[in-house]
């Protein structure tokens, strides 16, 4: 029995019906050879396996004994396979777009607190011997990355011909969190009170960092680093309601490697002035105000990419100015590079705790907004999230079926209607889209404006050199 | 715009993620002969078209202005088809059994309100050149039997070669509520301070038709009638928790017909003979006490049927001791029997208004305590619901579809994890049992007992004559 960290269990206390707070990971394979009804028998059968034995996939919450404190997490030993394995078949004549649309209405569905926080949907049907899996995570288990890394090492594996239920013996049981002896009433009141100093201490301990930070804020200079709630409200800052709409766009790494290398970028710029060029898009097509840039957020993992099974959560984010008030493709890419490199000298000029306790400062308020369900009269801290996660440069294999592609739908919080997610995996570049089904009924619209972008961006480059 | 009744309104309180106040209808088609795909594509568009023009179908919730009073019901201009007509194709090797796993879990996700209450999901991949149709409908809409005479009479047809467009024409337009001009605030406070008065009027009136109730009660003599809030808890009533689980069973109407008539009851009588002994079988499997019945209610539809499109809810209940005490098939139906004769005779000694008025007045605590969600130490008005519809004799067409049979799931309020509805269709009766997943895993086993219990019920019958 594990208990969750105040970041974690954070996740908990500000989901509702209307913003489910799970992430999700949409998968494209191809049948191996053989027979594929058989294939996706065994799939099921390995899948079980992983449900049962290997955590986070059999951990449940326990709430805190006499409603004090943090949730626990607990081995869940008669979990109801049925409902986190299902299957289903692509119906109607466009299969591709059917996927899409199916996934949106399994991604706006929130997961069942009495049980392991993750579903999986095998989804057949699909032209060309493929088939898909959406597969589901309360973010209270981990972040992204945690979760591709345990995907990438222990689900998937870089051997086509690699037996997965060898792997899984290798990781059953000592990853599964184990169980201890119930707490006594006067042994949780002394943990209690012990947890109660110990905030003390970080209160203190946070003020010091606030003064420090404030400090180097000022030391870099020249480039813009946004502050925290400075943003203005856009239309993407609606309250969300209860459905998603997802829509996904896919390039080659290599060509965002060569605007990159070309314009002393990193991809991760790319991917903020693409989507920042996009955004502008959208606001010249709604007649919106373009002087003022939208500021996102992006999410930095603190945590180093280990081969382990690592739950929870390890995230900080730095904020940026997309450049959508920029008309120019090139100078927006500058802009943003500029404004990336001194935010990130910030953030690891400051020690790993330090880091925690800025994200906690910051997103502090937020926080509070979320947890009481406010969505009038609130300062914003950004407008919108873009999150870019390294995936894995060769090609993995699902008990022989390998991934060809690799979607990530993300999660919304409250009065945040868009998220973008970028994944990389095997020399593809694949943009997830995630939105308030209200608010952007024109995502594919955005998706196409992504592609232009990058078009664009791409022609400008290529023309000065 | 037509404001809620308190009835209606009464659904949306006491909704929760947990217990969604919705209920669906499985159907089962024979495709008709030629394209089944460009079947299914005309279909689609039926339903859309259906979605566009009809009531409930376009209507969605508006919440009350200033925050007083009812919410209305309002015309979406803006409909979001692939939000509410949805299609899926079968997976996996059981298809009938993959049929049943995937209603249970659109059964289990809660409707969106700032939607047109309603979702259609059309099932591809069933044997034998058949195909499912989902249909879910939120309760503030209206009623089950309600909303089958809408299916029966607008949706399908008992003319196989009917043209389904010919018939929206006919009531497209006089069943959409009419739009009226907002109330301006003076007006809305005269609203609401009739309403109020209207309110104290009907407190006095109830406390005189409880007296009268009561006097009645006493009149009817022999029978066991139970009272409101007698019933013991049982493990059925524990807390409903988010996913559901369904199970079905049919029988031939003529079967029961003969047993109804042998015995001088009902099949009405007859279904709830079954269902107690069918409990009786579970309560013996898990070593529990047999000796005192559960009760059960049974909802009365105060409603006549009709032809015309009539939204909200129309229902009283009265309550029966289902004789799970009782190990003699024919003693139980005969016990059953007698006390339904006389909970009938005392309701339709009622008016109309001093029925609806009965069921405020039994109903209230029950209400009260779903509001608050509460669920301990709370009197339970009865331990589960079966619900007896009755459907068309003649056989019904969608778009030349043969409609082959219905299943109902219905809702759990909170502490009750179990309801039996059943459906007559063209000679069967369907039984659908919808239960909370978690408390009832084992549903498939009362789907058995119910299927013996009628056998042993026959028997006996048959052996007496």
């Amino acid at each position: 029995m594990k208990k969750l960290s105040v970041a974690d269990s954070l996740f908990l206390r500000v989901e509702r019906c209307s913003h489910p707070m799970h992430f999700g990971t949409l998968q494209i394979y191809r049948y191996p050879d053989g027979d594929a009804q058989s294939y996706i028998e065994e799939l099921v059968h390995y899948v079980a396996e992983i449900a049962r034995t290997i955590a986070p996939f059999n951990q449940r919450l326990r709430p805190p004994r006499y409603g004090i404190g943090l949730p626990s997490w607990e081995v869940d030993d008669n979990i109801d396979i049925d409902h986190h394995i299902r299957q289903v078949k692509l119906s109607g004549t466009d299969k591709d777009e059917q996927l899409i649309e199916l996934t949106s209405r399994l991604h706006s569905s929130i997961l069942d607190r009495s049980r392991p926080l993750w579903e999986c949907t095998l989804i057949d049907g699909l032209d060309g011997g493929r088939f898909g899996a959406y597969w589901k995570f309360h973010h209270a288990y981990w972040d992204g990355v945690s979760a591709l890394n345990t995907m990438d090492t222990i689900i998937l594996s870089k051997k086509p011909d690699s037996l997965a239920s060898d792997r899984i013996m290798g990781v059953r049981g000592n990853n599964v969190f184990e169980s201890e002896k119930r707490d006594t009433v006067s042994v949780i009141a002394r943990k209690y009170f012990h947890s109660f100093s110990q905030n003390i201490k970080s209160i203190q301990e946070l003020s010091h960092n606030n003064k420090k930070v404030k400090r180097r804020r000022r030391k870099v200079s020249g480039a813009k680093i946004p502050g925290w709630y400075t943003a203005s409200s856009s239309f993407i800052n609606s309250p969300v309601s209860k459905n998603r709409r997802i829509a996904t766009v896919t390039f080659s790494l290599s060509e965002f490697k060569y605007v990159a290398t070309n314009t002393k970028s990193s991809i991760n710029d790319v991917i903020l002035a693409v989507s920042g060029g996009a955004l502008r898009r959208l606001l010249v097509e709604k007649g919106l105000p373009l002087d003022k840039s939208l500021i996102v957020s992006v999410p930095v993992s603190l945590r180093k990419k280990s081969s382990q099974v690592d739950t929870g959560n390890a995230i900080s984010d730095v904020l940026c100015e997309v450049g959508s008030d920029i008309r120019d493709p090139v100078e927006r890419l500058s802009s943003i590079h500029s404004s990336m490199i001194a935010s990130k000298r910030k953030l690891v000029s400051l020690s790993k705790t330090a880091i925690r306790n800025y994200t906690l400062i910051t997103s502090f308020p937020f926080a509070l907004s979320q947890i009481f369900g406010l969505t009038k009269g609130i300062p914003i801290p950004y407008n919108f999230i873009v999150s870019n996660v390294v995936g894995s440069e060769e090609p993995l294999y699902l008990n022989g079926a390998k991934l060809e592609s690799f979607y990530s739908p993300s999660l919304l919080f409250q009065m945040q209607c868009l998220n973008i997610t970028v994944v990389s995996y095997a020399g593809k570049l694949n943009f997830s889209l995630t939105a308030c089904r209200d608010t952007l009924p024109d995502l594919d619209n955005l998706a196409s404006y992504i592609r232009q972008e990058f078009s664009a961006l791409l022609d400008s480059v290529q023309s000065i050199r």
